[in-house]
């Protein structure tokens, strides 16, 4: 084993750096044997160097992270702050001062992925960020390297874990959102401003990422269709309920029919309880994968929390280390199949949607004559009504989103609908 | 790209082989952009040359296997043959002569992998065998990658499909075994002779495998601790069910308490309903994997059949290539802990023991005075009895199998037990 010690800088040490500054220590010895050399803490970029860090020496804290990054002496620097800049400058200064770099930083990876992973192949440096989807999960690895194989067709996930406990309570209590919202927010699991999590922006920065790896192509985080989980209510549940389903919020990365171009959104979804995502609960994550040869594989585990997303990094960091003493580096971006990113209007699935109409003869026929002159065709409708009042809950067979938001909108003109009271599609069939 | 492609030698052109073949024929483009280079398929050794193969150049075709892996312009080696022997022989000629090896043959990894390790060490080569545990999960890579900054205390798997077919089929519809696996034959799920499957042969070298690369430890197969699932009855389902639990075939690699020493077995074991695992249906395999950092993770998907394997042997082949063209290898043997693999004596977990007794008085008082004098503490006693005959559930805390075993031989001494009916391992909890 080499004696020299491989040096890494840890820029930020909230719940993430803390632990991976801990498990580095504590560990040091397996991380030794496991890389074949050791690897040392040779600073800690932090923004209140007065707060007391256990574990920690003192002498390696600094408010520079620049100055930290630009040593020269760096073999890696693990990036754990989160947002944008300082992030992006940070790392990009980590290539071009000789470090190689891990990131737990979804939100930097979905917008400039791919000119962060110019920046690393120019230096001869990795870029790697496990931790930036679906905490500990391994995903990344397995769709990078153990898929490579393979033609990976779909990948449809719970990508978020404050959502995933939200939507699990509504189910299993019959909470409203804002209810299983504030218990989300009491026990910790959801950020005093959830927008981030609730609005479906976090699980399509990680949709980006994942689009891009398994289909070879580059996903920006504009071509991720986004719709959040605000709106679902403990109707919608029961609606769900009533055909065998749960409500996830989604993230689904899908080639297109021909496979000749891809789309990934994010939205909530009525799956069937027989799927394994339905049975994802509290703040746990899942990821499922479908592919040619593979078939379907799932990938579950806690998609956040210190620990566990350290977990992720620490593995990266293992791998950076080993490529950097056998003077290589590992796979980079591949995004040779450069496949066109069809927007929302051209994704083909299933719906769930709910109309109040007026409760007399023929309301059922015009609704359904709508339906046919958009090319929808209809799986099943059930009617109910009393005192002049009545629903309509028609389900669909596959159509675009194009055609279903066409049928909709002459559905809304008819004088017999008073309202669409909700659209859900349908996934995971 | 690199315009001179890697050479592949095939061996065994089967059920893996032949979908191996085909992929890299029909996702040559895709491939050669993954790697870097073209990848050619340089020869395909088989038993039966007469055979039709579509889609294989006829003059690739050879019986010689050992030429083949001795032409010194091999760059990988896929062996797809399976056993031990000529399998060993071939992969070790791989080495010598230059090229590295991808191999799906677990019985063999089970029993020589230290060996080949070295073998592939001494030449510079890589070893990589993804496909020999769980057909298409990713796995191997995972625990040696992703987490190779963590700390893994328990691997607990279902990772033989046959055996979970049939025990799938008892669970949902009340057959007894032979009846189970009569429909297993019948649908090609399980082989003419079970025995490797059944028996939990096939089992225990996966669990052989995943303990050595979970633990950093050399786990022979010999330290597997098997128990086969023939004589599992649909009355032990039924007591299952009594206890919210289903019945699976595990394979178990553990730390013990004090993390000084390993153990892995194979037996079938009562796991909750609650459990991920119990509702992996039908030749579905899942691995859940605990860890110190990343908690609870599951791995799930098809653990057998020819494109599912053949999507593993891939990944790793482009793996291979990738490595050959950066002139390095990836990560090889890691057996530093060296941890004392100890024997089934020393596992401690839960025990479901149903005790047919002679229905009078005290009765359960000698049961209970003969567990406590082993040290096996009783979690639930469930009493029932007519017509003189009676029959006792006990559910014990935890406690070691040893423990156990003497309690068990003891219980067989009473005049009152006229039989142990049934011990059954509880875990998953």
């Amino acid at each position: 084993m080499r004696t020299r010690p491989l040096k890494v800088a840890l820029l930020g040490c909230g719940v993430v750096g803390s632990e991976v500054a801990r498990i580095m220590t504590t560990h040091a010895d397996d991380l030794a044997a496991r890389i074949g050399a050791p690897v040392e803490l040779a600073g800690v970029a932090v923004r209140r160097p007065s707060k007391v860090r256990e574990g920690i020496d003192p002498a390696l804290v600094t408010t520079d992270a620049t100055a930290l990054v630009k040593r020269g002496d760096i073999d890696v620097v693990v990036e754990v702050i989160g947002g944008i800049e300082p992030a992006r400058s940070l790392i990009t200064a980590a290539f071009e001062h000789g470090a190689s770099v891990v990131s737990a930083n979804k939100a930097l990876l979905a917008q400039d992925g791919a000119a962060l992973h110019a920046a690393a192949e120019e230096h001869d440096a990795d870029l790697y960020y496990e931790a930036a989807v679906a905490g500990a999960i391994p995903l990344i690895r397995p769709l990078r390297e153990s898929l490579a194989g393979d033609k990976v067709n779909r990948v449809l996930g719970i990508v978020n874990g404050t959502t995933n406990f939200i939507l699990d309570k509504m189910d299993s209590t019959g909470a409203g959102y804002q209810e299983a919202l504030d218990e989300a927010t009491a026990l910790g699991y959801a950020e005093a401003d959830p927008t981030a999590d609730v609005e479906g922006f976090d699980a399509a920065a990680k949709a980006a990422i994942l689009a891009g790896i398994a289909f070879h192509t580059r996903v920006r985080l504009d071509d991720v269709y986004r719709e959040g989980m605000t709106e679902v209510t403990a109707s919608d549940f029961a609606s769900a309920r009533n055909m065998g389903c749960t409500i996830k919020l989604l993230a689904i990365c899908e080639r297109a029919g021909d496979g000749r171009s891809v789309t990934a959104r994010v939205h909530p979804a009525m799956i069937p309880l027989t799927h394994p995502l339905a049975s994802v609960r509290g703040a746990y994550n899942a990821v499922f994968v479908e592919s040619d040869a593979s078939g379907q594989l799932m990938f579950y585990g806690p998609g956040a929390g210190g620990a566990p997303t350290a977990s992720a990094v620490l593995g990266d960091l293992v791998a950076v280390c080993r490529n950097r003493l056998s003077g290589t580096t590992g796979p980079g971006e591949s995004a040779y199949a450069a496949l066109p990113v069809s927007g929302m209007g051209d994704v083909v699935t299933r719906y769930h949607i709910s109309l109040d109409v007026a409760d007399k003869p023929g309301v059922l026929a015009q609704v359904a004559t709508v339906f046919a002159e958009h090319g929808v065709s209809i799986d099943t409708v059930r009617q109910t009504g009393k005192d002049g009042e009545a629903s309509l809950v028609v389900v669909t067979h596959r159509a675009s989103d194009a055609a279903l938001g066409g049928t909709v909108e002459a559905l809304r003109k008819l004088d017999t609908v008073r309202g669409v009271a909700s659209i859900m599609r349908v996934e995971g069939e």
